[in-house]
């Protein structure tokens, strides 16, 4: 297999996480998302989607999605799990997982997207050119915030990972959400102490850098 | 288990397919969304994000997402398989679903809560009030008429159902999309005919009246 990677793109970064955790470094083709390469004729060849991650399966089948590419992956290679054994456990992962990257990395790319020069006719990923919403870029902000806050809760009822015992793909999305808030100068609250302690932790993993 | 449901929301549907293509039926709770039940203190202390589905184990556990939902039921109940046997096959169906709900589900629901008077400062799910952004609504339109005509090669390649030769999540989310948008007068495009073959198919299945 190989991947469809970009070193900024915080989308792809969850699946560099993910595949490190798993020991895995298949090879890595880098697409040029600032210059544009992914709304160009040959990567629309590869993922009509324009854009990444992508990843190549041998039999030539392409998973455009971080949900598509991590179930592949966590069939495939399923030590050390990232997302959950019993099904009580893979559901309480999958719940946290969804809320993180609805409410956290959705807001995040909402504000980013809306209010980045470098973003005009951007404001969302695919072929299709869509103008920038002053407005959504307020709203992305203010709920951005809002989630940044909102993470105390988990990681106080958490130990010492977002889920529990083991690491697992919440904490991959939100230790992901996390830096890229931080893009927009967007921080944890200086009172979010167990939060701070959490994202010290995992922030401290090989995978992380990767 | 018990079903936290709202016979109107789309969200709470793609779960009751779900539960009825497995043969399972457990009690529902009826939660009146139109009136604001949601946001009261009583069912908050259920679901703080205020939303609908919320399926609650036997042993108190809650699960606040169409996602943890799926995954919980598939899992404890894998017959008929809606998520996929093979790794390859869960990939592809993740892929397809993930598409469909953030192209399609997303972009209905982008321009009916910021179109319909009734969703005033209700334009996100959740505890918070987010006004009505009129350009949002139209952005939404827009996504949602690209959406509905983009079915149609995935219909084409497609062999009965959207992944293939098994009914799965891919095809509950997109009935319910087609569904959703009929709310807002938006159809299948006329040429759509292998989008609408499928369509009137899998609308003929007993689970989809759930």
């Amino acid at each position: 297999m190989k991947l469809y990677d970009c070193k900024t793109a915080p989308s792809a970064r969850r699946v560099r996480i993910f595949l490190a955790e798993k020991g895995l470094a298949p090879p890595r083709i880098e697409v040029n998302l600032r210059g544009g390469e992914q709304l160009e004729p040959a990567f629309r060849a590869i993922n009509p989607y324009c854009t990444v991650p992508v990843l190549e399966l041998d039999d030539g089948t392409r998973l455009c999605s971080t949900a598509a590419i991590w179930r592949y992956l966590e069939a495939t290679y399923p030590e050390p799990a990232l997302m959950g054994r019993s099904a009580r456990e893979q559901a309480r992962i999958a719940d946290l997982q969804w809320h993180i990257e609805h409410e956290g990395f959705t807001a995040v790319a909402e504000c980013f997207r809306n209010a980045v020069p470098g973003m005009k006719d951007r404001a969302l990923t695919g072929p299709l050119a869509y103008a920038q919403i002053p407005a959504l870029a307020e709203r992305g902000r203010r709920r951005a915030v809002a989630f940044l806050a909102a993470l105390e809760s988990m990681a106080v009822a958490a130990g010492p990972y977002l889920c529990g015992a083991h690491f697992s793909v919440a904490d991959i999305d939100a230790l992901v959400v996390i830096d890229f808030a931080s893009r927009l100068h967007l921080e944890l609250p200086a009172e979010a102490a167990a939060t701070r302690r959490w994202y010290a932790e995992v922030s401290a993993r090989p995978s992380v850098s990767a």
